[in-house]
C-alpha cells in the first residue's frame, strides 16, 4: 500500500513532538520533511532523542521554504507555527498543490476582523479564510474529507466544543450562563525559554492566566454561536497546573426552563455514541486526565445539580493529543481517506 | 512570659502533621499533649522525623482521653479529628474546662438538620451548636475572643467565603449566579492508606469529584447567606490537583446591574487592607499556591469581564494553613489575646 | 494473519496495565483471558478506563484457574503475579500446554537455596527451574525462542546488566568494585493501599530503600558471575524517585589495569549495534528517563573518570517497559517467530 | 536587643530568595539592603509574592555597589552571586570594614590553582583565600566565629562532607574507595531561563549531568584530604530529579580491614551528638528529602552490607537550606554570638 507522504512545518516544539511521534509510526504516511529554523541540519533523533531507532527518525531537520517542501515529495504539510507566521507559509504551499492541515490559530476564524480583535494583528492570508475548515471531525467530517486547507482547533476550545455544541443546538442550556474552567498542562505554554515555565516556577504551583479575554475565546464563540444560532458569549478561565500534558475542562450552564436533565446525557449520547474518539461517561463519570494523555481520546462526563438547576460538564483531554496533533491526525485520515483510527491505536 | 498549655486531639494526619509544625515553634505556646490511638507510646519525631530535634518533639503520642488531656495542664484542645468523632470529644473536654478549637465539620453549621442533610448522620451533640462560633477571624473577631468552642472553617470553604463576603455583604454581586471551582492539593484528602490517592494515580492526572453536592456546600452557603441577607444557592466543583498542598479557588458572578466594576476592588479593600493574613493583589492579579503553601496567608485577586458582566475572583490559600491548621492558630492567638500575628510569621 | 491468543494472569497491577496496553493493540496478538481475583466480571475498560474503546476491551476479568484459562484457547500466558504465587500457576499451565512468560522472580534463579536465601521462603517449583530460561533477549535469544516457561528478568536487573554484560565478559572491569545506584519510578512499587507510596509521602521526595539486600541482587549477581566466569558480588542502592516511570541506573566500577577506557565503547558497541531496543549514547551521554517511558528502549551512556579510573555506566529505561511489560513482549515475538518489534514500535 | 544590620547582593535568584526567606523574620537580624541588577527599583514583596506582608518587604532591591551597601548600614554581606563576580565584591566590601558570607565558590578553595583547574578562570581575589574559611560549622565553628570572610559550602559538598569527615578523620574507610551518588532538586540549577530547565524537560525524567569532574569535586576532595591526612579521590555522580528542593547523597567506601562495622555508628555520634542541624538515624535509617526540605538539617543514616564490606552513607538535606543559605545563617550566627538556631527554627 502506498503511504501518504507528508512534511511537519516547525517541527521543533512541543506540538510538532507530538506530530513526529505519530507520523512516524503511522502505517499509511510517511513523513518526507521536518523543517526547523532552529534545527536544521540535524537528525530527528538528535533534538529528540525519545525518537532515536523510530523508523524514519534519521530524517534530517530542513530549513523551511515552500520549494523544498514540495521537492521532498509531500502531498500535505502540517504546520505547527506560531500564529502570524502560518497564513503565509500556507498560501505559498497551497499554491504549489499542497494540502495544509494548520495548527495555529490563522485559519480558525471566519472573520478576519475578529483575528485581528483577539490576536493583535491584520490578518495575513484573509482571502484563504471563507476555504478553510474548523477542523473538529465529529461535526465537518465531510467538509474535512474535501478540504485543502484544515484549521485543526485549538487545545482549549476542543475541550470546551465537544461537550457543549449537542446540547446547544438541541437548545438545552441557556446560552448566556456559560463558563468555562480549564485546567492545562505545561507543554501548552509551549517549548521556549521562559522563567515563568521553569520547573520550580510550576511545580507546587496553580495559577489562572490570560484573564478575562483569551484568545481562545475567539473560535469558542463562533462555533458556539454556530450551535446556538445566537450570539454567545461565555466566561472562560484557564489554569497552569504542574502536569506535563492534559487539560481537565468543567463547564457550567444553566438547564433551560422545562428542560429535563436526563436531556444532556441523551443529547450528548446521540451525538457520539458513534464518534471514534470521544469516550462518555454518563451522568456522575468524572472526567481524568490520566485516561487520556498520549491518545485522541476526548472523556466527557455530566453531572446536574438540581439545587442550582446547573448542568456541570467534565471532560479531559490531552493537550498536545485531541488538542492538537491528535485531532490534525484524525483530520489527515479523513483528508485521505483512510480508516479513522489508523495511527491513532496508542494507549 | 508564660506560655499557654495546648493539647492536640487527633495529631497524626496531615492537619495534626501541621498542628504540631505550628505550636512547637509557637513562641507562647507550649504542646503538652499530642494524641493518637494509632501510634500511642511512640515520639512526635519518630512519627514525622520532620520533627525530630524540634523543641518539644521528645512528646510521646498519648491515647485520647479526656482525663487525661486534663492531666497534663491543657486550657486548649485542638481537635484533628474526622466529623463525627469530634463532637462527643469536644463535649467532654469542655466539661472539665478546656477552650476547644475544632477543625472537624462537627460544630461549623447553625442547623443539626443541615448537618444531617449533608453529612447523612444525626449531630451528636446539638445542644453546642447555639455557642459554637464559626472560626473566620476576618470577620468574626469578637466572638472569637471569648468563645469557648471555635469551629475552624473548612480548607474549600475558607477560599471561597474570604473573597465573596464582602461583596455579597454589599451587594455587588447576584448571589444567583454564583460558581466556584476549586483545585486542591492531595493533602486535603487525608492521610489514609487509598487507592485512588496512591502517588501514581495522581501525578499527571486532574479530575473533579464529589459532585454535585460536597458537603462544604453547607457552610459555605450558611455564610454567604448571613452576607447576602437571603437564602444563597452556588454551584461548587471541587478538583484534585498534583501538588502536595494548596488550593486554588475560582469564583465568578455577575455584576449587578448599575454597579461598577471598581466597585469589587473598593469593597475587598475595605473589608481587607488591615487584614493580617489577606493579600489583596488588585485587578488582574492572578492568586498563584506557590505563594501561600506553608504560610497563614490568603492572596486574593480579581478580574472583570465587560462582555459578559461577570466577576472572576481568584484566591490562593494553603489547605492546611489557612484552609486548617493556620486559621486554627489565628483563632488561638485571638482567644488567648495573643499577637495577631505569634507564630505564623513563616514564610 | 493468524493472531497468538494469550492470557494474562493477574492483570489488575501496574505491570498488568502495561501488558494490557500493548496487547490490545499488538498487531499479531489476541487477548482472549485476562485474570484478577479482585475485579472479576468487570469489564478491562471498567478498571481501567484508560482502554476504554480500545479494541479488545470489552474483554471481562475472569478468575484465575488453569482449566479457564485453557479454555479460552490462550496458547501462551504472561503472569504478572506476586513471587510465591506464580510458581504454582506456572506449573499448572505448563502442564495444559501453554507456554508461559513470568514476569515474577521466581523462575529467574537457578538455585532453589538462593531463591530462599533472598525471598525467605521455599522455591514451590523447583523441578522448572533447570528449563526456565532467564529473559534476557538481548543476550538468550536463542534459548528464548524455544522456551516453554521464560522468567522475564527484573526492572533493576535489565538495567544494571545490560550495560554490564559485555564489559564484564570482555574482562574489561575489576568485578569486586561494582556500584549500582538506580531511582525507580513510583509505579515500581506497585499498585496497593500503602501509606509510603501515597502521594504526599513520595512527591518533593527522595529515599533510598531496600538496603542493604535488595532481592534483585540475587538474579543480578547470578547473571554477572555467568558473564565474569567468577563469583561476582556488588552493591546495589535503590531510591525511589518522584515520577510515575523510568529508572535511572548509574553504575562504576574501575577499569582493569591496562585496558584503554575506548574498549568501553567498543565493547558496547559490539555488543549491542544491532539490538532493536538498546540504544547507545556513547561516551559523556547521560541516559534520561524522559526518552523512554513507554517504550521497550535502554539508552546506555558511559563515561571514564581517569583521576580515579574508574567507569561511569549511565542507563535508563522504563521500569514497566523494558524493565517489565515490553521485555516480556519482546520474549513473546522471539517465542513466536514474530518481528521483533511487533507492538513495540510506540514512541 | 540590637539587631544585627545584614546585605544580601544577589537577592533575585533562588539562593537569593531563600536567604530573605530566613532573614526577613530572623529575630536578631535586620535587612538594610538587597540588591539585584535586574530587579532594582522593586520591593521585595513584588518580584516574591511570597514575602508580601513580611515584616521587611517593603524593602527596595537596589543596584549592587559598595558605597551604596555600606551607606545602608550593614555590617554584613551575604554574596549570593556567580563564581568570579563574587570575589571583586567581597574584596571591595571587606575593605569597607564588612563580614563577608559568600556563598559562591569563590573563596572555597585554599589553592588558586585548584580554582584555575575547576573553575577555568584565573583567581579574582587571590590574595584573600589565606584568611577565608571554609564554613562548615560542625567542623569549624572556632574560625567561622572569628572570620571576616566565610566561604559557605556548595550543596553538594556539604551532604558528602558531613557523614565522611568523621569517618575519614577516624581511618576506618579505605579513601580510595569512594564514591558519591546525589539526586537534586531543580533550584540547585538557578533561576534562569534554560531550555533545559522547563517543567515539561524535568518533570517525568531524571538524569545525570556534570560528568566526569563537577566543580564541587573540587571543594570536596580538599577537606576530605585534609581529613584523611592524605590526597583523596573520589567519583562523584549528580542527578537533577524532579523536585523543588532537596539533595540525596548515597556514598559507598569499603570499610577498612580490621575495623568493626560498629565503629561507624560510634564515629558519627561522636562527631554529631551535640551538633544542632544533624540528625542521625542510625544503622539503617534511610535518610529522606521530604524531612528536611526548609530546614537547615541534614539527616545522615547508614547501613553496612558484609557481603561487599562495603559501609553506605545516606544523607538528606535542603539544597538551598543546609546546603547554601540555612547554613550561611548558621555561620552568620556563629560570627555575632547569637544563639546556634536563632532564625532556623522553622519546620
Amino acid at each position: 500500500m502506498q503511504r501518504i507522504k507528508t512534511a511537519i512545518v516547525g517541527a521543533s516544539g512541543y506540538t510538532g513532538m507530538e506530530l513526529l511521534r505519530l507520523l512516524l509510526v503511522h502505517p499509511q504516511a510517511e513523513l518526507v520533511a521536518a523543517t526547523s529554523r532552529q534545527e536544521a541540519g540535524k537528525r530527528l533523533g538528535q533534538v529528540f532523542p525519545r525518537f532515536a531507532k523510530a523508523p524514519g527518525a534519521e530524517l534530517v531537520f530542513s530549513e523551511p521554504g515552500p520549494e523544498a517542501i514540495l521537492a521532498s515529495g509531500a502531498e500535505v504539510a502540517f504546520l505547527a507555527l506560531p500564529h502570524g507566521v502560518a497564513a503565509p507559509i500556507a498560501r505559498g504551499l497551497l499554491k504549489l498543490g499542497l494540502r495544509i492541515i494548520d495548527l495555529s490559530a490563522d485559519f480558525r476564524l471566519r472573520d478576519a476582523a475578529v483575528y485581528e480583535e483577539f490576536y493583535g494583528q491584520a490578518h495575513a492570508a484573509p482571502e484563504l479564510l471563507a476555504a478553510a475548515v474548523y477542523g473538529l471531525p465529529e461535526w465537518r467530517a465531510e467538509a474535512i474529507r474535501d478540504a485543502r486547507l484544515v484549521a485543526a482547533p485549538g487545545c482549549y476550545p476542543t475541550s470546551i466544543l465537544l461537550p457543549l455544541l449537542p446540547l446547544l443546538r438541541g437548545g438545552l442550556l441557556d446560552p448566556a450562563t456559560l463558563v468555562a474552567t480549564s485546567m492545562s498542562g505545561v507543554s501548552g505554554a509551549g517549548r521556549k525559554a521562559d522563567l515563568s515555565l521553569l520547573f520550580c516556577e510550576c511545580h507546587e504551583s496553580v495559577r489562572a492566566y490570560g484573564l478575562p479575554k483569551h484568545r481562545h475565546l475567539s473560535e469558542i464563540e463562533q462555533e458556539l454561536s454556530l450551535a446556538a444560532d445566537r450570539k454567545v458569549i461565555l466566561t472562560f478561565i484557564p489554569h497552569l497546573i504542574p502536569v506535563n500534558a492534559g487539560i481537565l475542562t468543567t463547564t457550567t450552564a444553566t438547564l433551560r426552563e422545562g428542560v429535563a436533565p436526563e436531556a444532556i446525557g441523551q443529547a450528548l449520547e446521540a451525538a457520539y455514541a458513534n464518534a471514534d474518539f470521544v469516550r462518555l461517561l454518563g451522568r456522575g463519570g468524572c472526567a481524568d486526565t490520566k485516561n487520556v494523555t498520549r491518545t485522541n481520546f476526548i472523556d466527557i462526563g455530566w453531572q446536574y445539580d438540581p439545587r442550582s438547576r446547573r448542568v456541570l460538564l467534565l471532560s479531559a483531554e490531552d493537550n498536545l493529543g485531541k488538542g492538537a496533533g491528535g485531532q490534525a491526525l484524525q483530520c489527515f485520515n479523513l483528508m485521505f481517506g483512510l480508516d479513522a483510527t489508523a495511527g491513532l491505536q496508542n494507549f
